[in-house]
């Protein structure tokens, strides 16, 4: 296989974008992307969409060729794929295009991401963001994604003396990211006093521990590493494109406090990309509630179990910290457009390494990693990035 | 790339299986492909899964982790993806498997394709159904997928003189083939004059022009053809894997009497495999509506514009023809369920090379060819299988 490049990334705002359709944001992000690289339309063999649930929010399926049309590309008749992983599509959707690329089948890609949420009134749109559960043996029974993560978080309290203080603190993290980030959902600093005492949705956890349902996309344009300077002076590539799978439903789990896909994903890409967590230093990681993201901390390889927490509450992750995390925002700031979050989390990671994430820039990032969830963790995706010197 | 090759097919009962549900039929159809090689599942590297609108039909999104942890899986952590391109999902499901081992990859992969679709009322599978055409320049004006149909039917009959008994035949000849299917949803033989004289939908086609509402899940298992003979004596190859894609909206085309996505995927399939329509002898193609099987056979290059129907009429097409077509039965009588429709027509075509087809085998085929469409003609994905001498 030959190895992939990035050579363009493009994203609309995130938010509650009520005055603006799935196909409108789709192919906004998708032409940003274009113009970041120098490619034109007519170059592109093929068109890659992540996209969750655009059947339940918009009684719209078959979304590839819908995106491709209203592009304009439609009289190039390329193919058009949708993919679908739940939470975790728009990661899945840049595994399939990465694929593709590597396997010589194309050339140029676009891989876009991208969920119109807030057209549903919102128990409806609650009730679409279970069905990444299991639905007979989880929703039947009244669980809903929140309950799940508050079960997860007292497990986590109970087993590693984990402090609620102490994924509270993410949030903040995100809130003081996303108020850097113009595209963000939320760009409103928090202070901890306002997690710890915001409405609870599922205790311990409290509305500002959980990501807000969101509309937005994001796109990438792939293409061959050993062509890629032809189209972008930055070059950014991908040193790995690892998905891992678990059981769907948390009670058949190993452990409820380990994502086992995110363990297992996270091994698989830094071998492919011959590295290891000690030489990461930037990171987007899957935080739809804060535990989660305490979580991916520990299940990545960034801290031992039960030792993120601390670790948060110390400033040893956050920006200045020796690890940085989300500048994005985060799923809590930037925003959680499902199908497009594992896209917006790859192309902050691009920005970063271009040396173009404006307040947010980071010092002299060399490799990055975005991490996308599918579910309770069913999917876990993993990429790393690199700089191309 | 390297060659790709099937290793196994398996198939579940279409119809209304009420008693049955999604990852049920998802897990038999995958295990009877597995049987069906000297494959065990721990050989696997990933899962593909096709379907089309599990989240409208069954609440159920990512269901890709779930036909895996249900066929006892999860603990492998392998891949499992699922790819939708409406009606087409599954034919989609199986090119991008495709890519996925010709790159090397993968070696071993399962791709299904699965949609239960009865689980709902009538008139909500009809709005499901429709929700592959352009939800905001087609069905808010009211069109529903029949009538989308019916308009293309009166259109050619104009155009190119094609009479009402002509397209009429092909649901004859779905019910003769469908009859010796014991996979089949209907099994009963139809005359012609009941065809024309059933119940009208959109005129000019009634009831027995449209294929039916089918739960039901296929299954093959792939792998690199140069060591395909370890795990089955019978390795099909797949000479052509092709997608092509064309604007969402009816009016938005070239033409309403030419599906052009299925042209261009012919083509490019046709010189994939280093051959042309008139070495096919053999082909399982997309009717959903019987005029689409009657342009189906144009488009795909078996007859010029305008004179299908007449080889129809003939007997030119069917059993013992010039062309054998849908020994399976087609959409009309082996059904329809959306998702797996594209793995049916395959795992048909590898049963006739094989030589496993029973009392619907015909003599000593070498090669077939499988049409799906999505929508009303927005994707259309060609597949060549070859026997391997």
């Amino acid at each position: 296989m030959r190895e992939v490049a990035i050579l363009g990334v493009g994203q609309t705002q995130f938010g509650e974008l009520w005055d603006r359709s799935f196909r409108e944001i789709g192919i906004e992000a998708g032409f940003k992307a274009l113009e970041s690289s120098k490619l034109s339309s007519k170059d592109l063999s093929a068109l890659y969409i992540g996209n969750m649930a655009s059947g339940a929010f918009i009684d719209q399926e078959h979304v590839g060729p819908l995106v491709l049309d209203y592009s304009g590309l439609a009289g190039h008749h390329i193919p058009s794929v949708r993919v679908e992983a739940g939470e975790a599509s728009g990661a899945m959707a840049l595994a399939q295009a990465y694929l593709a690329v590597a396997s010589g089948a194309y050339d140029f890609v676009v891989v876009g991401g991208a969920e119109k949420m807030t057209d549903v009134p919102d128990e409806r749109g609650a009730a679409i963001a279970s069905s990444t559960m299991d639905q007979e043996w989880e929703r039947v029974f009244g669980a809903s994604m929140a309950s799940l993560w508050g079960l997860i978080a007292r497990r986590h309290m109970i087993d590693h003396g984990t402090k609620r203080e102490e994924f509270a603190r993410l949030s903040v993290l995100d809130h003081e990211n996303g108020s850097k980030n113009p595209l963000a959902h939320f760009r409103n600093k928090i202070t901890l006093e306002q997690v710890l005492g915001a409405n609870p949705v599922a205790e311990p956890l409290g509305m500002l521990d959980c990501a807000p349902s969101s509309d937005g996309a994001a796109a990438l344009v792939l293409g061959p590493l050993e062509t890629a300077r032809k189209y972008t002076d930055t070059p950014i590539r991908i040193s790995a494109s690892q998905i891992a799978t678990d059981f769907v439903a948390l009670m058949h789990r190993r452990s409820i406090t380990t994502i086992d896909s995110t363990v297992i994903a996270a091994q698989r890409a830094f071998q492919q990309a011959k590295t290891d967590p000690s030489h990461l230093r930037l990171a987007e990681i899957h935080d739809s509630y804060s535990i989660g993201g305490l979580m991916a901390l520990e299940d990545l390889g960034f801290y031992p179990k039960g030792a993120a927490g601390k670790a948060l509450s110390d400033g040893a992750v956050g920006t200045g910290g020796k690890l940085t995390i989300n500048t994005s925002g985060g799923l809590k700031a930037q925003g959680q457009p499902f199908g497009a979050v594992g896209i917006a989390q790859v192309a902050e990671i691009v920005r970063q390494l271009r040396g173009e994430a404006g307040p947010r820039q980071v010092s002299g990032p060399e490799m990055g990693l975005a991490h996308n969830v599918g579910g309770s963790g069913a999917t876990s995706i993993v990429h790393i990035l690199s700089r191309v010197n």
